[in-house]
């Protein structure tokens, strides 16, 4: 992971008020329904600022949910390549990043999302909102079997990160990146290209 | 699940006093280590009413970190039967537990699990003590790879646990139970008997 350096932009209070703002929209109306001009206004200040100090509306959702990373800048990389090494990308890619310095952060996410009702609407939406779109529009998969494979790759992935990197359980936790990389790669291959259950079969 | 209806025997304050003990005790020795008699020596009784109270020390141990089942009882039943359908059998009794009563009380355990070292700490004594060595009595499998193969396991089935009932992401908070048996089950039918990469390969 590239570390940033820089320093981040005008004035903190500024800053703070916009991601304050933030935060009450996009849990009182998720990420589709927060608006820029809505958090803005909740922020007393201009739309264009809000641009000028987060970028896009996914880059101040990621700064409002204190994610370490950016899925768009992620999930491009791993998706290109050959459809039948996906698996195993997404799984050396996730444990790369939960390796490096962003894990740290990871882990502090990942207990509060466990915790808040507030970070787990944040952490649902940012499922849909930055991994599923992505997915969707770059693996060729029918459109209604995606949500149910891109949450079945979610419970792995986080699955592995809550007993590898929080619980520690062993040997997991100290298992080397490419033996889970072997090991987890085709389940996460099955889930996106593999038979399927229908959805709508009973219970 | 059958729900308790009998009373606790004896008097709730010796009861409070052995799993104060225990707690202390476990989080210390871990759950080798910590003895029936010192735990007892620890709440001023006699350990002859550790075990009147209690039982055992998996029952102990399972009543002091507020599990709400016993593995005990319930990987025999799911360990018996075709060696082929082991993993959607697992899959499906996860699910029916965690679709039971006591489901709610594994949300809290688990998010306890998240934000507490002690409760991980018991998580990881409990993943080995409770169900590591009751599976690898019952399957077979080479002793050296069980260790890695139960906490995979583990891992898609708690990343599961996360998923469907803590964070609630859909559409897997409302997939049918069957659809999870059939999608999620050959996942753990791999990790207990399919071809995983060798623990010593380098990373």
């Amino acid at each position: 992971m590239v570390r940033r350096t820089g320093r981040r932009p005008g004035n903190p209070d500024t800053r703070d008020a916009i991601l304050a703002a933030a935060r009450s929209a996009f849990a009182e109306k998720g990420y589709d329904g927060a608006s820029i001009r809505a958090i803005a206004t909740g922020a007393g200040v201009d739309p264009a600022l809000v641009h000028h100090y987060f970028g896009t509306k996914d880059k101040l959702f990621l700064a409002a949910m204190n994610m370490p990373l950016d899925p768009g800048e992620i999930i491009p990389e791993v998706l290109a390549g050959d459809p039948e090494g996906l698996g195993e990308r997404l799984v050396r890619m996730f444990l790369t990043v939960w390796d490096s310095p962003a894990g740290k952060a990871g882990v502090g996410l990942l207990r509060s999302a466990m915790s808040s009702d507030w970070t787990a609407r944040m952490f649902r939406d940012f499922v849909v909102t930055q991994v599923l779109r992505r997915v969707m529009n770059a693996v060729p998969m029918p459109p209604e079997e995606a949500p149910l494979r891109v949450s079945l790759v979610a419970s792995q992935l986080a699955g592995l990160a809550m007993v590898r990197y929080v619980l520690k359980v062993e040997p997991l936790a100290s298992t080397p990146r490419e033996v889970l990389v072997a090991a987890v790669g085709p389940t996460i291959q099955r889930y996106i290209f593999g038979d399927l259950p229908k959805p709508k079969a009973a219970d």
